[in-house]
């Protein structure tokens, strides 16, 4: 073995291992990202990426794990600021960090390793949100029972749905979504 | 020209180019769906599916008007009975009619042809669905200003963002997106 246990690692190689995978998901989809594709695109020797990732679950679970996730907003922000932060993360995710084809694929579950990894990484997300939604509730400002995964469906889906009805977010589509999200279709028990 | 303009189509010769045309693009997607393929597939001659369809754009639209369309529920079922029959019409068209391959690519617009064709049909069924929470909102079953596109997209995104979270539709997911649907989420002014 070339490293000894206690040298650090050089960031530079690190660096190098990440951006290729990356380059590699969005080009060319999940099935690009494995050992092989990431020493030929970096040029980083393949016994070095095995030091770091024991295999291509590792690899890309570390791959997933490079899309930064931005803490929630304040707890005391309106219901509907927080509605218009999720789908922005939401946005964010499909168009910025994994683009449309990556999400398409794992609709399509053409990767089940990567789909995965992806679904693992959202469960956790979820559960973050819950924790929100529950905090809100406690603070009058979410009706009582309201079902996380349910809202983060619609929430998801909402961007998806958009882009399958119109191949682009239109402007102002999300303002609809959120006063359907806010205010429901049944006319108010209380009117 | 070997058919004269008053003969009767073979109608096996119909079912033979929808059939191969169907199995193209559930099999290898929308950018397998072309005169050449469908001739290749089908055994029919080119020439013969060129005079039923002038070009490719004119065998996609056949290919997606072959998709069956129910018609909508009774008017005075309950709303809840009818988000729950579109939910049902949107897993039908992605999972039995489009299959979600081809749902991927509309999503990653492998095919623009195809995908404006298939936004095309949706874009008039939304009109239609406009037209039955017209009539929803008239019978007050529905509030005021109910936007049939974001309750659409929602619908839509909602199967989506379940598939994408959880690799297919959980049992009993429909319950908590029509709850969330049906009340909303902000504590009811009335209460």
């Amino acid at each position: 073995m070339a490293s000894s246990p206690g040298r650090p690692r050089d960031r530079s190689v690190d660096e190098r291992i990440s951006r290729a995978a990356l380059e590699l998901l969005r080009e060319q989809g999940p099935e690009a990202v494995h050992i092989d594709g990431v020493a030929t695109r970096s040029g980083v020797a393949r016994t070095t990426i095995y030091r770091r990732f024991r295999n291509r679950e590792a690899l890309i679970a570390a791959t997933i794990a490079l899309f930064g996730e931005e803490p929630f907003p304040a707890a005391e922000l309106p219901v509907e600021d927080k509605l218009r932060w999720l789908l922005e993360q939401v946005r964010g995710l499909v168009e910025e960090q994994l683009g449309r084809g990556v999400v398409a694929a794992v609709l399509a579950d053409s990767d089940p390793v990567f789909s995965a990894a992806l679904r693992a990484r959202l469960t956790r997300r979820l559960k973050a949100l819950q924790g929100q939604i529950d905090a809100d509730v406690a603070e009058g400002r979410i009706r009582r029972g309201a079902d996380a995964e349910a809202l983060a469906g619609l929430v998801f889906g909402a961007y998806l749905g958009e882009l399958l009805q119109y191949g682009r977010a239109r402007p102002g589509w999300a303002d609809g979504v959120i006063d359907l999200l806010l205010r429901g279709i049944r006319v108010p028990s209380g009117s």
